[in-house]
């Protein structure tokens, strides 16, 4: 009988090993030779599955960045409003343990994107989708009455977005040096100045 | 006559194209082939001034790290206490366009810090110093009886270096999607929040 292939499990796995080796070893260490060795398959045989490494490369990524939204939007859950937007801003710090393996490849990723249009295109996106989530949040605290400042929603979904991606790169190469809880009293405090007052 | 070959100047030369490659490709386009090609040596004399492609890395390293400690002390010059720590912050901020380029070294070498010690030590050290500087600068300050704030100058010192490492980030990948103007106006911000009103 012959064996059944399943070729999403296959590419899953695939991406899969990708990942943990950008985790050792960066790019550097995620050569088509390397994952082919370590996901058990034969050198040529990864062009099955995908056609080149660029192809592998960004099917991690996406799928990478889409895991981070769905973490962040399970955090949110049905919360509404100022809720909503301190749950997100909470779920994106580098808080949780899981949240430095997944720096590290963030980390790798911006960089090699600068050199690849298409791995560049698709964190802007995830950018643009980060923002405008915010600024859902924000527009529906406003709403309800909960949030009470001279800054714009423009200003406030920027402050946000920086300091998540400072505190991530922070908790890759600082981490020695700097306090991650001030990360989070940091936060809590900004969110905090927004507010209407009781 | 007998050509006088200056040691520090070929070196210097050799790291200047090792920075240029890394500015236009990431680590990816800096190999020895492609620094020695470059620089206009034979592959096998690049040996004549460092013995091997990490030595090249972290000298270049060192050098860009000083430069932007210098920038930042020009900067600063000789104020002192609360101007000085703005300064500082200000001249951290990737605001003027040679921050760019440089922030495009920055990121490319924390992502490959992650797998070479020395590398990551040294970018430590970088931290420190500055933290140092910071600590500085605000002890002078409240000195002087320019600061008043319940936050203490650990947490200050992380909340400024986490912003100019996320704006440093943020400039090289989501200039699109983010507004420059905005950081220095939170920093402005921030700074004016630490000050004893008048």
């Amino acid at each position: 009988m012959p064996k059944i292939i399943d070729h999403d499990e296959r590419r899953s796995h695939i991406m899969d090993v990708t990942l943990a080796l950008i985790q050792r070893n960066g790019f550097g260490g995620a050569t088509m030779r390397e994952i082919a060795a370590e996901a058990g398959f034969a050198n040529g045989s990864l062009k099955h599955y995908f056609p080149d490494k660029e192809a592998i490369i960004l099917a991690t990524w996406e799928r990478e960045l889409e895991r981070q939204t769905q973490y962040v939007a399970e955090a949110v859950g049905d919360k509404r409003g100022f809720e909503a937007l301190h749950e997100l801003c909470l779920a994106a710090l580098p808080l949780a343990p899981e949240a430095t393996p997944a720096g590290r490849v963030l980390l790798s990723y911006w960089e090699i994107s600068l050199g690849v249009r298409a791995l560049y295109a698709r964190y802007l996106e995830h950018l643009r989708g980060w923002k405008d989530v915010i600024h859902e949040h924000l527009e529906q605290a406003r709403r309800d009455g909960e949030v009470a400042t001279s800054l714009s929603d423009a200003e406030i979904a920027d402050h946000l977005i920086l300091l998540t991606v400072g505190a991530t790169v922070l908790d890759q190469i600082g981490s020695e040096e700097t306090v991650k809880e001030y990360q989070q009293t940091d936060l809590e405090r900004y969110l905090d100045g927004l507010r209407v007052r009781a």
